[in-house]
């Protein structure tokens, strides 16, 4: 993990999820002074996630805003996280098959409304949990992405932002697992957290989010606190 | 103009404006098969602009999506474009007073909602109406945040675009002057198209994007019918 110039103000891309959510955490416990979680409802199946958020926030003493845009739906249709009408798909998340579940720029969309956020509080961070673990499937996970957005929203925004902006996504080189380490270390409540795409009132257990989120704890060495329909522990 | 080569789809960020429905006749004279019209509420006060969208469409036998997100409001604040307190400065729009209408990150968020579109479409182009005589005020309308923009969208996106995608400003380098000669030889109902940034219901004539709509006007020596409250020639 690159070590970061910690910050004032951070805004996270928040998912209510593991990797958000130890970011958070990791934000604070690197002395940035105030923290907001962003979460945006685009029509995701899994948005009890965001329900999330609230709790979280209250633990970490962060703001919360959490944005409606449901009406983002028809333009990001074809997608298995959106359309209730698509099979989300279960096994390996590193499989083919979970290319369903890619939403068209989805990032840039999330990052961008971020950063619109970060101009009007005059924040100097925004930051993203993408991992390693995410880059084979998903082309808005990579370093690559990373410093093409970077330099967009520099040019884009020149003048508008607080001295020092930054964009960072400090976990990047990380395993999941290595960010399981990492939050059981900072106290992250992992129990408050949500992964599961299948949208149902438990994790499945199956899908590939939840298959990923069983490996890294298995590998992590940490106990696995997450109330599971299907709680086989996976092969690693 | 650069000449672009020609596609089969192409999404429009579409204002109702004078620039954007110039655009939008342009791509369908030079071959466009299908044209999709995009306009977005993102809770400007002037969103009288968005109502002219569905006439202009069926003019161009194109389509229309209109994505009601005024749930961006509170992201978006600060700008005189949004905010109902602040007063949209009068003037010419070149002076320092229209930074006051810079809406921050509103370009990549606006193309970012097209690009989605258009994946989910399989449309294998965006075109937006950034002109030259936009650069000096708005930064995400400067051909290095094209070029920027391109290149994040293309990262973000790799394996989800059909092939020969292409996000394009075709009249990036002309002046809204030469837009307004453009306009005319295309046949562009001038008329049906909304400027005003004040967000009355008639054209103010008075705020910034009148006087660049009056001046395009007589510069390019072309009548200009459109109906201002406050109808004086500007010097220019």
């Amino acid at each position: 993990m690159t070590t970061q110039r910690q910050a004032g103000h951070a805004i996270v891309v928040s998912s209510g999820g593991l990797d958000s959510t130890t970011l958070a955490y990791w934000l604070q416990a690197n002395g940035t002074g105030r923290l907001t979680l962003l979460g945006i409802d685009y029509g995701q199946r899994h948005r009890v996630e965001l329900s999330r958020l609230t709790t979280l926030a209250q633990a970490l003493d962060a703001e919360c805003v959490i944005l409606d845009l449901r009406r983002l739906r028809p333009v990001l249709s074809g997608t298995a996280l959106i359309d209730e009408q698509a099979t989300v798909p279960a096994g390996h998340y590193t499989d083919g098959s979970m290319r369903a579940t890619v939403v068209p720029n989805r990032n840039a969309l999330l990052l961008d409304i971020a950063v619109a956020l970060a101009i009007s509080v005059k924040a100097d961070t925004v930051a993203f949990g993408a991992h390693a673990g995410d880059h084979p499937i998903y082309p808005d996970c990579r370093p690559s992405f990373l410093y093409a957005y970077r330099r967009m929203a520099a040019v884009a925004n020149e003048g508008l932002t607080v001295s020092g902006f930054q964009v960072i996504a400090p976990f990047m080189d990380m395993t999941k697992a290595d960010i399981v380490r990492l939050g059981a270390d900072l106290g992250v409540p992992f129990a408050d957290t949500w992964s599961c795409y299948a949208g149902g009132a438990r994790h499945c257990g199956r899908c590939g989010t939840c298959t990923e989120r069983k490996e890294a704890f298995v590998l992590a060495r940490v106990p696995d606190p997450t109330d599971y329909e299907s709680p086989e522990t996976p092969c690693t």
